[in-house]
């Protein structure tokens, strides 16, 4: 058999686990840091929720892009093996967003939102994903979210993420999502508007309340706290001395912990603990550059240990006395 | 021998550890939270140092009141075997500070300082102190500082706590005091502004190259990051669904600490890893109400269980793949 030239090193081996459903955004970013810029560089909730989660299991990506859309972004998604028969290609111009960063990259103001092309998305599940048995849904409206959840059959387990504008303007369709879903991944404001509670466990418990047996708060580099029957699990970001670009951190922490639970299939407590550090992990490397770029040459021996550096980060000996 | 009728049964056992001097203030706080108000009741960052670590070690307290400061105050330190020789009491008003909590807990405002007889407090040690092997300066004037490290001989372990106001008022002098200690204890925003730079690890870093081989950056109910010579330690804020008054945690977190480094002797990274977690656990108990209320009945068994509860809020099955 003849070598492929456009094969690679880095080309990954087919994913070991079960399939993970990620529909979202794709976008072209514009980002302006304190020290730097980058133009229309590929981003996109999905896009960074599929990247991350494709290092572990097999990713089907359901989205839209406009006749814009560079041909190199789809081949680096497929470069890992991500699965584009649910990207839908219209005619017009991709989403795109454009924001600046704060120094210490906590605060981050929005200069341009342009929908585009995703202004008139509805998914459509080629028929093939109907049987995902994993399914994160993006932070995009929660009627798209719920046409979703219409298209599959039965998933073992349903995460979404969602924003302060759903909260606010499409609530009762969000609650409707809530019902349906396994997780929610939300950030600290988001879980306050949503809860009408300023105490995150209390936050946790009002949202529970709604539907998802897990919620999982997150907080930037302050880290993210799960909350289920069983307690409480705290994961810190890891600490890293250059920190790039914020953009995309949250949807790879959640793309690395739906990847790693659809790879390993526990999706119990202990199961989630362990997915939501293998997520911490990847969205530690997505901030170390730009768009996907850090990605791009990520290797599994890098997450190994990184993981294993994450381990170390938050040990301790027992208190005993 | 005749019972005590002053000794009650929460009357704790002498300490087992090394004793732990702490200087700073003691104050007279008025507190609002969204909820409630509390007048002139018992505060200041020794009072809650010395607190806080009288539950491990035994506590030489060095600070001032004026005439006004009510005796029950003093009962209440003397209750927890918190050595008095070294708290000057001078005629005048105790020190008053009052402030206001947003809803969120995570910002607050000043509305009231007076110093009264803390603005010519000069720390004066008496004799036997000055051996003490384990020494926290609370947050003062970094002159007051180097008064009192002029005043005690060859200490094992001295940490300092500091604020915005020495940072940009007396740099100099915080500097020299930077070259004393082992650990300093601050919060996000003052790394920042001591060190000039907005990425944490890096703070971190330029803190450590002043003087201090432990840095501990506080970051209220996201935790704190402890750096030192083996890497980066974070340990979460111990969530709670219910949070009465922060006044006063970071304090604890740095007496619970350094009780438990003059307790348990082991100053290495280890050990002090070990430390931020009982300095966490105490924290977690003095938000639980107003002023230093919550450890006049908290048990030795309560802060076993949290301290267990701690380390299975953090606990993960290793990632291996």
């Amino acid at each position: 058999m003849k070598p492929d030239p456009s094969r690679t090193v880095a080309q990954p081996a087919e994913p070991a686990g079960s399939p993970l459903l990620v529909v979202g955004s794709l976008a072209l970013d514009t980002i302006e840091t304190q020290s730097s810029r980058r133009d229309e560089v590929l981003g996109g909730a999905a896009c960074y929720a599929s990247f991350a989660a494709s290092f572990f299991a097999p990713v089907r990506l359901v989205g839209v892009v406009g006749s814009d859309f560079p041909s190199a972004h789809e081949a680096l998604l497929r470069s890992r093996k991500i699965d584009l028969a649910g990207l839908e290609r219209v005619a017009g111009r991709t989403f795109r967003w454009a924001g600046r960063y704060a120094a210490d990259f906590n605060n981050r103001a929005t200069l341009d939102t342009q929908l585009n092309v995703f202004e008139t998305f509805r998914p459509k599940l080629p028929p093939a994903y109907a049987d995902s048995p994993f399914v994160f849904l993006a932070n995009i409206d929660p009627v798209l979210q719920l046409e979703v959840l219409g298209q599959v059959r039965r998933p073992r387990f349903v995460a979404c993420d969602t924003m302060n504008f759903w909260i606010s303007g499409k609530r009762s369709d969000l609650l409707r999502v809530l019902e349906r879903v396994d997780m929610v991944l939300l950030n600290d404001e988001e879980a306050r508007q949503l809860s009408g509670k300023d105490n995150l466990p209390a936050a946790a418990s009002v949202i529970r309340g709604m539907g998802p047996s897990a919620v999982v708060i997150k907080r930037g580099d302050a880290g993210a706290l799960f909350f289920c029957q069983d307690g409480v699990f705290a994961a810190p970001a890891f600490p890293l001395e250059s920190v790039v670009d914020p953009t995309g951190a949250g949807d790879s922490f959640a793309g690395g912990c739906m990847g790693w639970l659809a790879r390993n299939g526990d999706t119990s407590p202990a199961g989630i603990r362990t997915a939501l550090v293998v997520g911490s992990v990847l969205a530690s490397f997505c901030v170390e550059d730009f768009s996907l770029d850090r990605f791009r040459s990520l290797e599994e021996s890098a997450i190994r240990s990184r993981c294993a550096a994450f381990a170390e980060l938050v040990r301790f000996d027992s208190v005993s006395f």
